[in-house]
Order: C-alpha cells, then sequence, then structure tokens
C-alpha cells in the first residue's frame, strides 16, 4: 500500500501525519509546538523528529507540505515566513526530497487546506470554490476546474488584502480597510482594547471576562463577549463579518465559483457572525450571481489533509 | 480554406465580420447602428441582412457570437440585454445554428473581448489575464491557463460591481461605491451635471465645452475638460481612475494574473487617467504581486476577433 507522508509548518506549531493513499484515517500523527525563539532551523529539527518517530523503518511514497506562509509551489521554495525567521528562500522542496529520496510537493497553507477542503472535505465535488480561513489571519485558496489556482507567480488567494472601505483603520500592509485589517481575530482585539482603554461606559461584558486585564483579550473572547450581547464586542464583531462579507460578494461577482468554504478560529463565533456574513454577502453580490457559505468540515486539519492530496498527486 | 463567421450584438450597435481560420484581415464587414426603438427580433433582422450581404454565395464553417449582456456560454441562451427588450432566454445559438447549418458558439462580450486580446492583441503569450472594458458600463472577462474562466453560471468577470467604497455614492445596482458608479463614463458625466447645477465657481472649462447645455455633458467631455486642466472635471476622472485602480490591486492580490488589459472609451481619458490608474493599483496590491496593466490591442474590433476565436475552436 501506498504510505504518504503529509507535513503542516504552521506559525506556532508544527505537525506530521501519515496516511494510505485514499485512505481518510491517519496511520500515525505526530504535533509539536513551534518555540517561541523559533527559527527555521529549529522548526526543520523538530520536523525531522516527529517524521522519523512516524516513520520509524517505513518509507513513504511521496511528501506533502503545507508551509504557513508564501511558497513559489513550482520550485517548492519558500519565500518567506510572516512568523519565524530564517525561512526567506528556502528549497524546502529540494531538501526534503533529497533527505528521504521521494518526490515532495510544497505549497502555502490556504492553497493546501482549500485542496484538503476540496478532496476530503466539504469542497467534495465542487468544480470550483475559494477557501478561506479567518484566523490570525485572513487567507483564502482557489479551486477552479477541480484544480488549484495559484496565480502566476503562486500569489493567488489574498482576500485579506482586499480594501473594503478605504476610509477604514489601517492595516499593517500600509493600506486602510483591508479585509483582514476588520475581519482578523487579533486586529478585533486590539480594537476592543482601545475603544475599552478610551471609552468607561462600554464592553462592560468584555471587561469582565478579562478581570479588567485588556492585555488578555483575544479574538475569542471578544466572540465570547458578543455572544453574551456585550455591545462593544457585537459591534467589532459584525463589523467583521460585515466586512468578510463584502469581500466574498466582490468575488462572487469577479470569479462566480460554486463554493466559499470558510474555516478558522473567527469562524466559531456563532450564527450571529455568520448570519451577518451570508446577508452581506448576499447584498454585494449581483442578484443573478448564485453562490453557497459553508463551514469547512476538515478544521485544523485541513492542511494535514490537503498535503495528502498534493502528495497523492505525485504517485498517480 | 475555412471560412469563420463573427457576430457582435453591442448595445447600440451590430456587426458582423467574415476572415479565414487563421487569418489577421477581414474579408468582409458590415456593421449597422441599432434603433433606438430595438428589440431582439429587429436586432435579430439586422443581423441577418448583414450577415446575407456579407456571405452571398459562400458558407461559413463555423458562427462565434459576441452579445452585449450575460449569456450562458454552455448552452449558448442568452439571459437578458441591459439595452434591448426582448432577448429574455432567447436560444441564440440554436437559432443561428438551425439558419446557418453549422456549429456556433455564443459568449458575452467582456468574456469574448478577453479571448480576442489573448489570441490576437494585448494578451498574446499571455497564460492569465483579466480584460477590463470602461465605457458605458464596467464589465471584464478571465483568461486563466490560457482558457476563458466563466464561473459556475458563466458569471464571472463582474468587477464593475466590486464595492471599492461602501460610503461612496449609491450605484444602480441598489449599491454604494461600485468601480461601475465611480469609473464609468455616464456616471462621471451625471456627477459632473449635479455638481455643476449646485455650484457657481467649479468647472468653468467643462461648462464651457458644452455652451452651458449641461446634458450634453458625456464621459468623453469630462476627459476633454480634464486634459484641458478643469478642476471638477479632473476629480472626478481620477476619481474613477482611483476606483479603478483599487479594483485592479485587489484583484491582483486575489488571483494574481500576469496581466490587466484595459480597453473601452473611457481609457482614451490620457495619461493622467492611465498614471493614477496605476498608481492606486500598485499601492493596493501587495508589495511582492507582480502584474502589468496595458492598454488593449484591438479596441472597437475586441469582440468581433473574439469572435473569429470562438468560432475556430469549433473547427479545430
Amino acid at each position: 500500500m501506498t504510505l504518504l507522508l503529509a507535513l503542516d509548518f504552521g506559525g506556532t506549531k508544527l505537525a506530521a501525519a501519515i496516511a494510505h493513499a485514499g485512505s481518510r484515517e491517519w496511520v500515525g500523527y505526530e504535533r509539536a509546538l513551534s518555540p517561541t525563539n523559533a527559527n527555521a532551523k529549529t522548526d526543520l529539527e523538530i520536523m525531522r523528529s516527529l517524521i522519523y518517530s512516524l516513520l520509524e523503518k517505513a518509507k513513504p511514497s511521496a511528501i506533502g507540505v503545507s508551509f504557513g506562509g508564501p511558497v513559489d509551489a513550482t520550485t517548492g521554495k519558500v519565500r518567506l515566513s510572516h512568523h519565524v525567521p530564517g525561512w526567506e528562500n528556502l528549497p524546502l522542496r529540494d531538501l526534503l526530497a533529497e533527505e528521504f529520496g521521494v518526490p515532495v510537493s510544497v505549497d502555502n497553507d490556504a492553497n493546501v487546506a482549500a485542496l484538503g477542503e476540496h478532496r476530503f472535505g466539504a469542497g467534495q465535488g465542487y468544480n470550483s470554490l475559494f477557501y478561506i480561513t479567518i484566523s490570525t489571519g485572513v487567507g483564502g485558496g482557489w479551486i477552479l476546474n477541480g484544480k488549484p489556482w495559484r496565480g502566476a507567480e503562486g500569489m493567488a488567494g489574498e482576500i485579506g488584502h482586499m480594501v473594503v472601505d478605504p476610509n477604514g483603520p489601517v492595516c499593517l500592509c500600509g493600506k486602510r480597510g483591508c479585509v483582514e485589517r476588520l475581519a482578523s481575530g487579533p486586529y478585533m482585539a486590539q480594537d476592543a482594547r482601545e475603544e475599552l482603554e478610551q471609552q468607561g461606559n462600554r464592553g462592560e461584558v468584555l471587561r469582565g471576562l478579562v478581570g479588567s486585564n485588556l492585555d488578555l483579550i483575544t479574538g475569542k473572547v471578544v466572540s465570547e463577549a458578543a455572544a453574551a450581547g456585550d455591545d462593544l464586542a457585537v459591534e467589532l464583531l459584525y463589523r467583521s463579518a460585515r466586512s468578510l462579507g463584502v469581500g466574498i460578494g466582490n468575488i462572487a461577482n469577479l470569479m462566480n465559483p460554486q463554493r466559499f468554504v470558510l474555516g478558522g478560529s473567527v469562524t466559531k463565533a456563532g450564527k450571529g457572525w455568520w448570519d451577518v456574513v451570508k446577508k452581506k454577502a448576499r447584498e454585494t453580490a449581483l442578484p443573478e450571481v448564485n453562490f453557497e457559505i459553508v463551514s469547512a468540515a476538515l478544521g485544523d486539519d485541513a492542511p494535514l489533509w490537503g498535503a495528502v492530496a498534493l502528495a497523492s498527486e505525485l504517485v498517480l
């Protein structure tokens, strides 16, 4: 039986898993945190130890890799990591191919997760879909004509830096009102903190949840406060949902995919958030443009299952 | 030699032309205005007379059709025309195939023009491009992997109704700040008229160009006034350029095509407009996302040459 090795280099965690081609169960699964002072070398060493513990004496037929940052999928070279230093221009595909003597395919996490959802999750049987992860960042991956669309230089999918409000708050990228600036967890938390520092009369629930230690506010805390009816939290959460909805509606008009598959921690914010996303997307798209917005099915394992799909393409 | 018939059903004009497969010269070319009280029946009759005068006794091997409105390209059925009544659900492909006894392919004008530019114009040799027409409306057509991408239901390409300013002026579609609302010729003219009706001290050149008859203001007049330094005209023209630039930058981030090819009357507004479009697109796209923005090469004949390309695919 064909054994496939799937690797996930996330910003804060590393995971490796093996599965037989065609199977939907892991034969083995190993996971480790990336240390706070990690660099590319330490991440690679940790990953190596995960792999060797996983494989023992077995040899995989191919390796698929999900990397949390821009990758040139044609050469398998990492461009950079936004979280971990030392990854610049690292030839990850060739490194692994040399060490393990099997074909390797590398792509960025959003593209790989899109492939995972398409092959094994909420996108099965769909010819065209856009996968969006809304978490610490906002990213996306395309399936068009049943295959990944990566763009001319592997940069496609960047819904996070689509401008939806030119008068909105300033994003790390320098522009105003990007989807990521409005919709991602850390930015919601940052805006909540700033509001609470300035105004005494709002966000009572939010303040209570963190015992007035505003540094403890995260996107998840904002979601929880919103669920408990906190006015400020609801405002920020719905602003997140609206900006994502405008982005989705714009993309529906532009590309007309069958489905949008949404994953990532912010999508766990509850029905209110989902309703606003769907409503705003529907309002933004033209009436004759049809689409569905659904929840990702593979959760945190989407990149690993996508890596299995990547690997399986190498041995067919 | 293989003779191909190309038809262009525009909103206000009708054109038919014949060319030999592989050639870049018209064997014959006929054109007529669509009357102001036109309907689908009268347009079809006029087109028939153009065709018969063109073909005399020759018979084409295939027919390609560009239609100025939404089309289901898989069935060749027109959905509707925004300009001419009576086109709703008309099976244009089957009608023509029956009358002329040859295979027919029908698609909307933006997709067909994109194909024309890809095959014969500014997109030759490019694997991925987005063609945008900025004229009475703003529309677009995709080439991805060297082939048209029409979307799940043939609706892809609608950059015109991408929202780039949620606080902008209201568009006919009901939303605020669509690219078409800000960038198209008629809307620029409308905004100029409204400003001039309200304020006495701006738009002197603009006013002079139309002898104070504000009804004569068109997008072209706004461009001319801007070229002559009119303050109001420059403001409106540059707002058009900025909104289009934001749209293009967003699309570069999202799809990462190699080229954007821009055609339509507003693109004739001069260097100032082009410079602002390019600058704003570059600012909006992420630094690592590369693309070029170039002028369409086929001008008003892009849909007809695209129709030739459509027809040629039927006989290969």
